[in-house]
């Protein structure tokens, strides 16, 4: 992509309600842009690394025999009467045609427990796993933190159904395993960490996937040993390590960025959800939720990964791999091997985000390319031809190096 | 897929309150599943067609520099006050905290507007051409016809800005014949016409394609030579064809498959967009926005390709290429035989659904095939092995072969 033609450019200005590291570096270089309080449009760049992370967790819960649906924004409110869950305060009510009561779902069990039964009848036809990635909407009393409190957000959760708890648990555990992999994937697999939380009434405990870091809105209790914390909601019950029994747990920052849930029967029983077991005698399915938010992922993602120049993006989800600065672009033959590098970064598939501007001064593309932070940038100029090619720099480290046009595709594709 | 563990099976039981093939169809293949008047769970074969589509979609905006974003479902009223349109009768209305007014978008030219506003601002930022694949809302007093026309549907819109009318027109063009290109490639191609309708207050036409078939809601004004048509609504105005004059236009029944405006500047002017020519001065922003509904047209796709058994999918956007039927599974030869060539397929990357059902009969075998409707039918039986291989059956043919189990893949990749 050429970044003249690009929509969606970099700003100087702080955005003045920006109160996060997020909302302000994605809305300045040029990601997102606020519509109303937790609400946000997405911009070419911003919407390349949401699909990035989307993608990935798609390839994971496929890998875990997840299979995809899609299931609607906007229901009646019946499902949620029945579970007694239509008084939620961050619950959207409107008014259909007919002044039916309709509501835009937060979470989708009050969908897809009468949907799975439609379907799932017999322990033959269990287990079962159903998934969908999608947008979600809680009325928050006070959205904020850019991306991570919306009131309009993408979600990926998964369902599963089961005959019985060992196979909840069988299961429940392969997609612990399973969001490891997409933090690992994503680039915070080192900092995230399983966190005890509540279970509810059901389950003793469920998980949630903490993100440390220092501007985290949770307070979790670690175990430096182990690696796993206690959420600060149930140190008072739990105030060892779950699963070596240490008592020096270290109280840290971080956010959530993942939470998985043995429903267990609340729902089912609520439906009426049951199956014929093997002698043909009805038995109540066992469920389990697993949820992860895209957008929360991707603005938790800026919160750790940047410098005081702009966001690191890791590798995987990155907009674009390669950031290509031209400068000296008036002269022709600068110009036209610029614009051959270009074409050769395009046919070897890899994607770059090439700033041909000719009336941007260098210190401006420079810092935009920190800004907007692929990466590795490619700066191919008068200067850099002189020196013998293109110098390429890794957006995270401090030196550089030149390289000449014949071998500047093989320092890339590695 | 194995469809034993497909979630969303077939049903022979038709929806009590399916007022459409589609609803029809596609309800009883476990494509979708109703969830209220107009909205619609997609189930994984359902959602394999959508995306099909929406992925062809998105290459031929990508191919004329439509520049993907992503716009929220959940806006203000505001921009809709502006315009004047917030008392349009489909727009559904909700309260936010704070008692504050918003919208779920049926459209999303109040959103575009002021976002393109925020980074357009001089003619070398111009033309701009953004688009985005998402679900609208649309409070309809009677939704029906199955996807056809939904409360909830998925929606790609283009947007474009340009300096002049000129521009305008040029780019309209190119919208036009990226259309046509799009019916093409989803098998819509040959039944498909530009049809002439009423553009509003700021231009002459708006143009939409409109598939015929004999359950289409709407009627249209066809030139047999030159194959564009006049829609009713104008029909009075415009008695002939726009293209050649002829006055022997015929009226058939069609389905409208996208639509397309020149908006002017009917919204750059409510809200002030202008931008600055090369000496400076103030312009008003011209206007063009492009709609295509995938989900209603994977509706329409099914309203036109169908026979008594079921659905016929156009290869480029069936859920699977191949449904390979095993029989007499339970004889370990033939079922290891029948899984040899399941994985055959997938290690050469053929979507295939396999049918390893072992307690269902052949018949209703067949019938599942038939009635979900992928291109290529595949058997492998004790029957079909004494022939000497598998049987290949194309489902738009009556006729039958048998290739050996050497050659079978041969056949299907082209």
């Amino acid at each position: 992509m050429r970044y003249s033609q690009l929509f969606g450019k970099t700003s100087k200005t702080v955005p003045s309600d920006a109160d996060s590291v997020n909302a302000k570096l994605l809305t300045q270089a040029g990601f997102v842009q606020k519509e109303i309080s937790g609400v946000y449009n997405y911009l070419p760049l911003g919407l390349r690394v949401l699909t990035n992370i989307q993608n990935i967790v798609r390839e994971e819960m496929n890998k875990i025999d997840g299979q995809e649906i899609l299931m609607p924004a906007m229901t009646s409110e019946e499902g949620w009467v029945t579970t007694g869950r239509n008084t939620m305060d961050v619950l959207f009510h409107l008014k259909g045609q007919g002044d039916s009561n309709l509501v835009l779902n937060p979470t989708h069990e009050e969908v897809v427990t009468p949907l799975a039964q439609k379907y799932l009848f017999s322990y033959r036809d269990l287990p079962v796993a159903i998934y969908q990635i999608q947008n979600k909407f809680r009325n928050e009393v006070r959205a904020k933190s850019g991306l991570l409190r919306g009131r309009e957000f993408n979600m990926k959760d998964l369902y599963s159904f089961h005959t019985d708890e060992t196979d909840l648990n069988r299961y429940y555990e392969i997609v612990k395993k399973a969001y490891f992999e997409i933090y690992k994937r994503i680039g915070l697999g080192d900092i995230t960490v399983l966190t005890f939380a509540s279970g509810g009434a059901f389950s003793q405990f469920s998980h949630e996937f903490q993100t440390l870091n220092d501007n985290g809105e949770d307070t979790i209790y670690l175990c430096p040993k182990c690696k796993v914390a206690v959420n600060k909601e149930i140190i008072d019950s739990q105030k060892t390590c779950p699963e070596c029994g240490n008592d020096k747990l270290e109280a840290v920052k971080a956010t959530e960025v993942g939470n998985i849930f043995k429903l267990r029967t609340k729902f089912s029983e609520a439906f009426k959800f049951v199956y014929s077991d093997a002698q043909g005698k009805e038995k109540i399915v066992e469920m389990g939720c697993y949820g992860f938010g895209p957008s929360r992922t991707m603005g938790t993602i800026v919160e750790v990964c940047h410098d005081n120049k702009g966001i690191i993006w890791p590798s995987s989800i990155a907009p674009y791999q390669v950031h290509l600065i031209g400068l000296d672009l008036f002269d022709d033959k600068i110009k036209s091997q610029a614009e051959k590098l270009y074409q050769d970064l395009l046919n070897k598939n890899i994607e770059a985000l090439f700033d041909d501007r000719l009336d941007i001064t260098a210190g401006t593309k420079f810092a935009d390319a920190d800004l907007i932070g692929n990466p590795i940038r490619l700066v191919i100029s008068k200067r850099s031809l002189e020196k013998g090619g293109v110098e390429l720099k890794n957006r995270n480290e401090e030196s550089s190096e030149i390289f000449s046009l014949d071998e500047i595709i093989s320092k890339i594709v590695h």
